[in-house]
């Protein structure tokens, strides 16, 4: 975790992103020292009055305590947000009636200390499961927030982290109804990473102004490119969360936004995709132990979804990620991954290419194949895996990383 | 793989156990030289006339060519088997139709040379995917068998092994109406091992006089219990494959069996399952790099096939068993495990005990939970999770190795 002071992953960015600053959105990044010591540890974010929100969350049947609390609140404020508040170190997972105590007095603190509806406070929790969270640290460290200064979106992207090496972030721009509008994104996530939701906390905030509906369905859309496409290790956590706000801080011009189709939203869609595109791909590369990023594409499936599906077989499949990590063109495993996927496939009608050089095609390596290219392309730090199935048109991209001895490192000893 | 010399798994049986002859059965193991040098590599079991066989595979949708092979002469045979011949080092998989050709060639020999039909031929083939069969190596092997004399049961299981660390097999014997017959498995798998079908080739063989479909049954109902109920990381191979041979040596007393519900095969079904299990669990301790064995029961669920669902979730969690090698009681892994299986499960319900003490019930931890006697636990060999899921009357128990260091120095450089 972050207080282990891993080395930070030599797949991350050179640097942190610029962001802009987004109306209507004001950061508080502090120190609770509930678990991490002289590090950030809470970020509470405020948002302008009449902000949209719409959430995206872990398929888990064990859901933490705050992910109960934000499904409850998406609900009763239909899609309002006042606030959202996130602590790193502690999930608050599998803590029962407490738990849900917990996370409700402190956004119950949130909601007084601002003078909104409590159910316009949301929150997130991430750390480890089965701990109870103590409010009190937490309502000090809000405290402390509201009578400070405002906080850069770097300081709030480090609060957020637990086994993170890096802070991640990304920002676009779009046109949308005669304004430039920004969407800002902030992300956490290194392990227990795997699709629907890929695990992480992410929020993004953008001053468009969108109706709740309208927002919900252009981030569930843009999740299933991005974060649900994503995996580290397969292990879905309690906790995923993803928010996007919009603080309706740039009015539309025009009739009002009626639909997640209308074509005035094709810029802005095209942007929120590249953005979360972003920081999926930022989480991929600060995958616990990760010296590789692999990028998978499979082409000629029944559809998308199929695609998705035996994209993730790769991605999550140990044999293939060791071999990534061993730069070792053992493409057999990729088709072991693609086999047992369980997506109908045809095995000899099969073609494979690596880093471009194709290896395999219909069914069986190609004749003449040269190793030589294949094995360059696999000692680099990107590994480009295209799988085409042959039967249909069906399309999707993956990312994931390699499985190496520092995975093992991470994790045989996380919480001790 | 063998070729490197791992050394033998700690959770290895201290002995190769004792096997007894089966009468009908002989073994021959040999050196083609093939892939591996200076060690058998070859099995051929030549079966008595009138021998029945029944057979259980992968659900890869790339299966061997070896998988093919086996699956038409079932049905074109009806279930009788003359000869079961197993190459250890290339798996003939992703090899199109010089595959499919080359598995025929091998097993015409051998029908040849045995003067029978080739459809009693049965075949298997472990080790690389997508390297074409040479069939001269092992037609070779094939007439050096045949002029040779008969091979022990240990060098058999040592013939079929490639990663393996130790060679693996077990025996027992049941009473069947009125005679005492023998069941002997031998088995190989340490990587590429999940279930449906654990990785593994398997070969039953008993002196028992059981039809063809009854012996189906017998063998489709005991690998639920055994062999797909076993993990080592999840990934399922293009080349699982079970046999079970009934001889018929010891004919039956009294009228035929017609089902495999018939209550004289009661003992003979508890020894199959028993020996079935006992050779799984060799292949969960022989994982790759595995340092401990997890026995994974789940209770109280909707019924055992979701149990085992949630007992595999947790078997192949890579944060579980990293946790498990780390001996870490990290149990809110378990929570998380159960919580991405997507089985039915309520949170306030399920209770979790290690090592016979309990960490978590109905939806936390336990008052007063002493971490010390479960961390002694967790410093064995053995490491046992019990998940209760508070909904119903469903079971099962399911094994599974840690994930360690071992595992990844092995696979990132298997094939070089």
């Amino acid at each position: 975790m972050a207080g282990k002071n891993l080395p930070r992953s030599p797949l991350a960015p050179k640097t942190f992103p610029k962001l802009p600053d987004i109306a209507g959105v004001t950061l508080h990044a502090v120190e609770t020292g509930s678990r991490y010591k002289g590090r950030r540890d809470l970020l509470l974010a405020r948002l302008a009055p009449q902000t949209s929100i719409a959430g995206v969350f872990t398929r888990s049947t064990m859901p933490s305590a705050a992910v109960d609390l934000c499904r409850q609140n998406l609900r009763a404020s239909r899609g309002r947000a006042g606030a959202i508040l996130v602590n790193a170190g502690i999930a608050n997972a599998f803590t029962g009636a407490a738990g849900a105590k917990a996370a409700q007095t402190v956004c119950q603190f949130v909601a007084d200390a601002q003078s909104i509806a409590p159910d316009r406070v949301y929150m997130a929790s991430t750390g480890v499961i089965g701990q109870d969270l103590d409010p009190a640290p937490l309502t000090r460290g809000i405290t402390s927030a509201l009578s400070g200064r405002a906080s850069s979106w770097r300081h709030a992207a480090e609060a957020i982290c637990t086994t993170d090496t890096f802070a991640k972030a990304a920002s676009r721009t779009a046109r949308l109804a005669g304004q430039t509008v920004t969407i800002n994104m902030i992300a956490k996530g290194s392990g227990m990473i795997a699709p629907d939701m890929a695990t992480m906390l992410a929020f993004g905030f953008t001053d468009a102004a969108l109706p709740p509906r309208v927002l919900q369905a252009l981030l569930t859309d843009a999740a299933n490119q991005s974060f649900n496409a994503v995996t580290v290790d397969g292990d879905m956590s309690t906790s995923d969360t993803v928010l996007l706000c919009a603080t309706g801080q740039k009015p539309m011009q025009g009739s009002a936004l009626r639909s997640a189709d209308d074509p005035r939203l094709a810029a802005f869609r095209k942007a929120l995709v590249a953005v979360m595109q972003d920081v999926a791909i930022q989480v991929a590369s600060d995958g616990e132990g990760a010296q590789k990023l692999m990028t998978i594409d499979v082409t000629g499936d029944a559809d998308d979804a199929a695609a998705r599906r035996i994209g993730l077989a790769i991605g999550n499949s140990p044999l293939v990620k060791t071999a990534v990590a061993g730069e070792d063109a053992n493409w057999g495993r990729i088709v072991m991954a693609v086999g047992k996927s369980g997506e109908h496939a045809d095995r000899d009608r099969l073609s494979i290419r690596i880093g471009g050089h194709q290896v395999a095609r219909k069914g069986r390596a190609v004749a003449g194949y040269d190793e030589r290219p294949v094995a360059k392309h696999m000692r680099g730090r990107q590994v480009h895996i295209a799988v085409d199935v042959g039967i249909g048109k069906g399309k999707s991209r993956v990312w994931a990383c390699d499985l190496t001895h520092g995975y093992i490192s991470i994790n045989a000893d996380y919480r001790s």
